[in-house]
């Protein structure tokens, strides 16, 4: 304990003297600022040290409105930190207590027939890849033909032209849209019939889904470049970026693989890129991946198995309170995954994916964590997606004169069949909750909406942002995941137990 | 979904276009910042829609280190106010399903002779306070006589003079240190055999210590107000403050008695002021004490209680891990109470009380949960009694000669011992646990002194925040509370279960 008192701070927080009819003369000489914390220097005073007037001025409490400074709560945040992580201390040991060890390498059932079936379809890709290709060369061949015989007649496009132009993109939509269908059919027929293992059902069939955008991509905007190569429009150009590879020459099989790999759903000729590749970034990302993937998987076999487990009977005898008990313990390790799981596949896998392909877009994702709308969220968390939608499908369908709201209903209504074969398929339960899930997000974006406003201050940012967790991670994500596990129990109930434990 | 991309805003970023072969001008011209969020205008690009360039630039993602901005990371702060809150109310569903409803109003058991004799001890106060009256009184009386000999024979201080003054002093002194002792050891000793229980006890323990303390400093005060009286020191000035009550004008049984509930511990004939009584703030303020008492009784009963119960055979069978589960989940809701209790008392009571004496001086406590020492707790938290021991107990010794360090050890001794006082004579176990977790202060004092110094940076203010919390809300006082249960249990078992269920 040292002789500093804070009446200098005071003064300095302007708690000026009003209302006292004493002067900060009074105040015990050897007072120092807290700031400062000098050493107690003896007193000038040297008689009369019980005398000193301590309560010199009138002040209020730092806490009370009257107080001209708040004072700061900095400390308060770093509590926050310490019962947060007491708190998930104290669980882990009560875990421990109660389960033991649930970790085991050994006892993971990935049975040889999944891998082999998953590894087909994953070289079964570049069959449609290689067709879709094909279909763009005699696209292109066709177009060079006719560019000769306009360039030749010295004549602007001809009606006749304009309707050739068009029959063969409704030829060649139908030549795309038979190949990629059919390739995605296949895969999730497989997935759901053959393919028991979850995970690798998963991404099989997220490798299919992210094939088929991307030739989707691929024909539209090969449509348009072969548009503007034959019938240029006065005042539309190209991007000067696309400049160094014009349409034919991006028709290329390379090209093509390069955007099959590169970190983006949409088709460009030509992509930012950067000089080099820098390896040590590479391997650093690619070290996050594996320690963030083990990390889920110890969480998920540690910490939320037991919780599914346990809430199943609470489902099935509909104990609504016992529920949402399980719902809120489930909802913090399910957060914890979800954000390990971000990190690991949207900052440390793409990136890594980019630098090796030297993309140089970078930005998979901006500061979600922040949104103040759940319509602000889904903008910002899976940017290569939003990007593909908002070019691809709702860009058009507003240029075409249809309202925004019709747009973003079919892009949710896209996007919601989407994940259901995402999550439905390879769980082998097509129970439309992650349809629903994606579409109900529809109200909320609405409801959400107004909060982002100017008008509505940081009070309406601060509840919208409050909205968006609780919605989206403490009742959206653990629901599906309870729901989908017990719809999988309820299948193959004697094998997810020996999962479990 | 609206047609906004965030280009503009990561060019607001400061993110360049270094790297990249494209410029900005490729970028979709119906961009809008995602500040603006603006709906989407029908793009100008009638034709060419797919062939928009969406990557145009090389930018990297928001987390990684080359990114030129951090952004801000404001949600995971409400995230993890969320996150509490959820874990918390699944805690109070667990609670309540395992032991049901544990409030009870009727089944307190404040005995009445408890209640009596804790009224007797509160009457028996102004006795004492009357005794010191007298004797400052007497001494006054000595004083005039004296002044006036000194004045009559115009002639300075005598040897004989300054000898007799002592001589009185050591006489006041005697009898000062006689009568508030007496006090104080008749109501300990009446505590501890008489009054069961521990509230009861607690209060007016508290109170007899409160008088011991202010009394002491009226004396010592009065000393050297009637030393500067009769041997005025060159330059050495009373305070000005002082002026309108000159010694020994402010020996008046009234001037004590609004000492006795002035919330100060330090004497001062005068005090700052305020010119009237808001009888809103008054209501304000004794609202909140009134809730916040009702929210600490239920969250003892409810919440503390069980997990003190449970751990009794832990302790007993000394089964380490889960003492440490059981202090940890105790902690959480130790540091609730502990907070509305200080909120309660330091805030809320001694406001009103200061604003129905017109009491000016209301700084109590300055933000001690900044603290990035422990000694800055120990300065902040409650500042009566640091100003007290400064005043009459740290200044003095330093200003004798002492070393600081030497005053501070004094300092923490007579603390802890009040401590244990104040803990353990209600609670009829005096098992040194307070007096030593009191005392065990210095060396951790010690340690985190070094961590407040500028060198250290924001760093080493962070350390010692957390240092404090987790030593002082985290283990000290579970721990202590967990003590004095145990050892309360062993003596009264059968009652406290009573009142525990």
């Amino acid at each position: 304990m040292r002789a500093a008192s804070s009446t200098g701070v005071q003064a300095a927080n302007g708690v000026t003297n009003r209302k006292s009819n004493a002067t900060v003369t009074d105040v015990e000489p050897s007072n120092a600022t807290t700031e400062e914390r000098v050493k107690a220097t003896p007193p000038l005073q040297k008689k009369y040290r019980h005398v000193a007037a301590v309560h010199a001025q009138t002040r209020p409490s730092c806490l009370s409105h009257d107080a001209q400074a708040n004072p700061s709560f900095l400390g308060f945040r770093n509590l926050m930190v310490i019962v947060l992580v007491v708190g998930n201390l104290r669980l882990m040991i009560e875990n421990i207590q109660k389960y033991g060890v649930l970790i085991c390498v050994r006892c993971h059932n990935y049975s040889r027939s999944d891998i082999l079936i998953g590894l087909f379809l994953y070289f079964l890709i570049p069959c449609h890849l290689f067709a879709a290709y094909l279909i763009e060369l005699a696209a292109a061949q066709q177009a060079l033909g006719s560019r000769k015989r306009i360039q030749d007649g010295q004549a602007g496009p001809s009606e006749e032209d304009k309707k050739k132009f068009h029959s063969t993109w409704v030829l060649v939509a139908w030549a795309h849209g038979i190949n990629i269908t059919l390739g995605l059919a296949i895969t999730t027929l497989v997935v759901y019939f053959k393919i028991f293992h979850p995970l690798i059902g998963t991404l099989t069939e997220m490798h299919a889904v992210v094939v088929w955008l991307k030739t989707a991509s691929y024909a539209f905007t090969n449509r348009d470049l072969r548009h503007a190569y034959l019938h240029p429009v006065k005042g539309e150009l190209v991007p000067e970026l696309y400049a160094s590879c014009p349409y034919p020459k991006n028709i290329t099989m390379g090209n093509l693989i390069y955007f099959w790999w590169a970190p983006t759903l949409v088709y460009q000729p030509v992509y930012p890129r950067t000089d080099k590749i820098r390896w040590i970034f590479v391997i650093k990302r690619l070290g996050e991946v594996f320690c963030l993937s083990v990390f889920i998987w110890f969480a998920t076999a540690q910490y939320a198995t037991p919780v599914l487990i346990n809430s199943l009977e609470k489902i099935a005898s509909l104990d609504i309170p016992s529920i949402l008990e399980r719902l809120l313990k489930l909802s913090t390790i399910s957060l914890v995954i979800w954000l390990a799981g971000f990190f690991a596949l949207f900052q440390s896998f793409l990136n890594a994916l980019a630098e090796i392909l030297r993309f140089g877009d970078r930005s998979f994702y901006d500061d979600w964590w922040n949104s103040e709308s759940l319509g602000a969220y889904w903008r910002t968390w899976n940017k290569p997606v939003y990007t593909y939608f908002k070019r691809h499908v709702y860009m058009p369908m507003v240029g075409r004169g249809w309202s925004p709201k019709a747009a973003s209903l079919s892009v949710f209504f896209m996007s919601a069949v989407l994940h259901e074969i995402l999550v439905g398929v390879p769980t082998h339960n097509v129970i439309g909750v992650a349809f629903l899930g994606m579409f109900l997000q529809l109200p909320l974006i609405a409801l959400t909406a107004p909060l982002e406003s100017r008008r509505m201050g940081q009070g309406g940012k601060l509840i919208g942002n409050i909205i968006f967790w609780v919605s989206f991670t403490v009742l959206g994500q653990p629901f599906a995941a309870l729901m989908y596990f017990y719809a999988w129990q309820a299948k193959y109930g004697s094998v997810s137990r020996k999962m479990g434990a």
